[in-house]
């Protein structure tokens, strides 16, 4: 497919981020008759059978993906995952109570803000310091013996620090894996809630999934507004108002190219951990010249933050890979320097076309 | 393009709506490059001149064609006309305030509902004795002397009954206008606030369009979440967070249809009221057999709410419309019957299609 018309660059952007190639196809073909409709799913109503069918099988093969136990729900919702750092402490936190958080990066932060509108944030651990360059061990939380949850970032977009397993808490762990949902497998009955905006690994943005334990719902705050009640939604099979539909229906897409392309969870995240690999390895071999940002032991396979020398270098860097077709390289402003995010539907391709510039580039300038 | 895999039907769905197939046609060419960039628009960050670019036309765009005043702002936020239900009195609404409701459906009883979280919603005037069948005159308006805001839904999709002008309060007019947005002129500075979900004229569902004053936006409430708080969203030019791009993306290329291919919304305003009249006098000529539900004074132009004698007859009905290729013609089941949406994008052809069956079917169950 790469004709002029669809000529194809390798996307390291954070978010939104690339798609795999055979999905755009799909939903390209299926643009103007969705399954022989005579209509987008777009202009199909989120009531129809055609939506009932749609939404019946993005959930069912998310559950078959992640093993969703049944006694979780799984929703669908809008507002990404700033919508989330509202919503938990709105639905769990009370205004007499403490809930722990982990902080180890920028999303972190900001989800902390927003918990101090309902009630008490108790910062367990903070990287801050040491400017965001791992995560804790579990021994370093300082926890609370009473506490609403415990609330972490499984990877950290921006600082590109991820947790290679899930802390553990006294109370219900709450996370935030936007940025490495659907990259790996993960054990949800460790959760009482785990929420992902779509837009790394599972859709465009504009959709949020949450899986929620019956038990955790059972803990929900009285008197919320309807839409930011995670009762209404599971209540009204997250179809309480007009969901996003294409969101979804890419979504779906993308779940199938998961289990029937990528071979499931357990393979992509073999693949996934191959790319990262390959990638610290040769920032690695050149360490006189690039410098990463993260500790080897909390290293993100999505999100690789490096430098080279000087920022002047980090802004020809980027010209260069721009060059190349190697596009978003640049680090969030935070940080500096640059960020490869390789989700899942960065090719292996990708990743060796950017290894190639360090070489070259580091050889020109060092 | 009404080859053997784009069929395309007569879409008559409330919402998500039909769109127009030129625009459709324009998002499927650009599936997999976004203007030359080798990246589908789902794929580009927010933060790139292209969104840039994407999110100042798709304002300026809708600024000329509403002719949108300095003073006011345009926010594309998430969530639907639901959330919009909260966010407005959460910003707006003290707890020891009333605000005007002027409750002519279903949405409007919904927008009741969640004031009444944050504070003293009074009815101006309901319809609901009278089976919202219209809207009401100014002057039966009961207004008190201090109110927050004045609320009303200028067109009411479920009933189909609509406000041919805005209603005049004492306080700032806010409006649901998601079922009439860009149906037609409007002006602007008449309201506080006016919002519409996208997924009926404007795009597809994930996208809420709001135009809210700046004198509006001085009077939000302090310490508010910040995914709910108007003053956030503006200062931060709708991209507080990741927007829904592809949405974004749809809105642009169909206010760029209004214009360029429809003429822009007073030619579009002669357009729908054509389409209604021809729709309703075929209803009304036939009313030994067809009962249309709103009053003639309070038709929409956009939801066209009818029955035939029975509700068999009814079933029959839609039976025979899904024949030929005309679509969720269902009526909301709170009203029963039937509905044609028919906004923007139905074509006269769809309507023709749809006064033929009038006259077939009635003249074979008389």
């Amino acid at each position: 497919m790469r004709t002029p018309e669809a000529r194809r660059v390798f996307n390291f952007c954070a978010g939104p981020a690339a798609i795999a190639e055979s999905v755009l196809e799909e939903a390209r073909a299926d643009m103007l008759s969705y399954r022989g409709s005579g209509m987008s799913v777009m202009e199909i109503s989120h009531r129809s059978a055609l939506a009932d069918d749609l939404f019946e099988e993005a959930e069912a093969n998310l559950r078959r993906l992640l093993g969703v136990p049944k006694n979780y729900r799984v929703l669908f919702l809008q507002g990404g995952g700033s919508q989330q750092f509202s919503m938990v402490p709105m639905n769990f936190l009370r205004s007499d109570e403490s809930a722990e958080y982990i902080l180890t990066g920028h999303w972190g932060a900001k989800a902390i803000g927003q918990a101090g509108l309902e009630g008490t944030p108790h910062v367990a651990w903070s990287g801050e310091e040491e400017r965001f360059v791992r995560v804790p061990e579990n021994a370093e939380l300082d926890l609370l013996e009473r506490s609403a949850y415990t609330y972490f970032t499984s990877n950290e977009t921006i600082q590109g620090v991820q947790f290679d397993a899930e802390p553990t808490g006294l109370s219900p762990l709450v996370c935030d894996a936007s940025s490495d949902f659907l990259s790996r497998p993960v054990e949800i009955d460790r959760f009482g809630l785990l929420y992902a905006c779509a837009q790394k690994n599972a859709g465009p943005s504009g959709l949020t999934v949450v899986i929620i334990s019956d038990e955790m719902l059972d803990r929900t705050k009285p008197n919320l507004h309807r839409m930011f009640d995670y009762r209404e939604h599971a209540a009204a099979g997250s179809r309480l108002n007009t969901p996003p539909m294409f969101s979804v229906y890419l979504f779906l897409l993308i779940t199938r190219w998961i289990e029937q392309d990528m071979g499931g969870l357990s393979a992509l995240a073999v693949h996934n951990q191959a790319k990262a690999d390959t990638l610290y390895a040769r920032l690695d071999r050149q360490s006189d010249f690039y410098t990463t940002h993260a500790k080897p032991t909390s290293r993100s396979i999505m999100n690789v933050t490096f430098r080279t020398p000087s920022a002047e270098l980090d802004a020809e860097f980027l010209a260069a890979a721009k060059r190349r077709d190697l596009t978003h390289l640049a680090g969030h402003r935070s940080v500096g320097g640059m960020r490869a995010s390789i989700y899942n539907a960065m090719p292996v391709a990708g990743v060796e076309a950017l290894c190639e510039l360090l070489d070259e580039f580091r050889d020109a300038h060092q």
